[in-house]
């Protein structure tokens, strides 16, 4: 089950970050990211994230939060807030963020599957 | 832009799909997706999809719909449930499907913010 996050039961927030770096993009994108990562794990309402980069360099962060508010309350953390300018400045070609309110899912995982059949 | 659903205004519904790979997965897995990108593409209320895999093989697929009603008539296509079985049955160690409402959305593209500056 690594790299999914274990939500609870709906309805929670997701926020869909889709990007695609700009060239030269390195060291100090993963820096940010790391300490993004740091920071944002003890933000009230995070319930975890799912992450993918391609080898084509489009890569998808999903981030889950408790509600609205406390995905609006992570956008304005200050420290957050200069690396989303440096995102804008810097590290991004392109990007699109997507709030959405999930109401239903569904999870599978073969190993759990197993388990169940007699 | 490549690799970016353009979808309209909100609101609009986004199913999030984050799987990790079976191991020894591979031309069936590859066939069975051009296949189901091609018949994807035709269905009503169909806005696009953003797709991403790493090299630790987590993959997130989200793709967009008009609606609830168009998103659940793809689950329903008959061609695409019997890959849904294959999915179950051998593609996937572990997968998350979350169907969430966008209400909220932000672009960003380097090449028009140049455009757009004096």
């Amino acid at each position: 089950m690594s790299g999914f996050a274990k939500t609870p039961e709906p309805p929670y927030v997701a926020v869909i970050f889709t990007s695609r770096l700009a060239e030269g993009v390195g060291g100090d994108y993963a820096a940010a990211g790391a300490r993004m990562e740091e920071l944002v794990a003890s933000q009230p309402g995070y319930l975890g994230k799912e992450s993918a980069r391609g080898e084509d360099g489009l890569g998808i962060t999903v981030s889950y939060w408790k509600d609205e508010a406390s995905a609006r309350a992570w956008k304005a953390v200050a420290e957050h807030q200069e690396v989303q300018r440096l995102g804008y400045a810097r590290f991004y070609e392109t990007f699109a963020t997507r709030v959405a309110v999930v109401h239903r899912d569904h999870h599978f995982d073969r190993e759990d599957a197993r388990k169940e059949q007699p």
